[in-house]
């Protein structure tokens, strides 16, 4: 299974394109859609959507998995940052892909077995689990590909016990 | 000059397309897009998106005045309302619309000189302006006709003086 997962944000939106396979998973690409501040909003989210639906037709994932925001932040940046998960949802969603939810809580649980996990050691084991020499930089793309790691451990908990514990539809 | 006026929400989502000409409005359609709280977000953002895309093909509106989320809200309506105002922001920019966005303090200041107006002067305002017998309604409607109302009297007075008093590109 071809696993996006975004990190949504409007000055950086993280994504990392993960495969799963027999509970190996591999990273096929990660990286980052950059706007510019001097943007308007609109262009802004115009820019993700497209870049996101190029991202698609290149890699064809089969299903997307995108972080939901964390409660409590600042309520302009909030705002901002929902505007850009709206548009990242809708191109994943355009794009035939099913969309799972998860929320930061959630995908640090999932990775390491403890919702407060600190980003440092979300990113080692991000590393650990896909096998590379590095982390993967910068953060929104590791955020990225920890989300679509988390969707694959729920999916295969999904196959095991034959009933969906991921949100989403 | 043909605007499609927005009023973002998740659950009902406002649309008003209006015709200026020469200082006088038209009310060419006016609705509003509904999602059902049994869906999943995703699910509904893809809606959103699908019915605006639809609405500009059949109706081409030559630019969109979308409003702008009212500052203070909850936190967690805030989050899903901005999510749908992307998804909607993304489809007039799609379809090639330019995206103006207005303030709710804008839009009343346009219609009826005050930034504090109630709802029930915009409704009247709106059906006043538009030549109609009754108000608009659902709520959402009338207040989407009134974001293409002000961005019309906006552009009229950029018309006149010659440099962008509204915001976005």
């Amino acid at each position: 299974m071809r696993i996006l997962g975004v990190d949504p944000g409007y000055a950086l939106l993280g994504y990392g394109i993960v495969d799963s396979i027999a509970n190996k998973y591999t990273l096929v690409e990660c990286g980052v859609v950059a706007t510019d501040k001097d943007m308007a909003m609109p262009d802004r989210l115009n820019l993700i959507f497209g870049k996101l639906t190029e991202l698609i037709a290149e890699f064809r994932p089969e299903v997307a998995a995108v972080e939901e925001l964390f409660w409590g932040t600042n309520q302009k940046t909030a705002i901002h940052v929902s505007e850009a998960r709206g548009a990242a949802v809708v191109a994943c969603a355009r794009a035939g892909l099913h969309v799972y939810e998860y929320t930061p809580l959630q995908i640090k649980q999932a990775l390491t077995g403890n919702g407060r996990a600190e980003k440092q050691q979300m990113q080692e084991v991000v590393r650990n689990i896909l096998g590379l020499k590095e982390i993967i930089r910068p953060d929104d793309a590791a955020d990225a590909a920890a989300a679509a790691i988390c969707h694959g451990n729920s999916a295969a908990y999904i196959d095991r016990v034959g009933r969906a514990v991921a949100r989403g539809r």
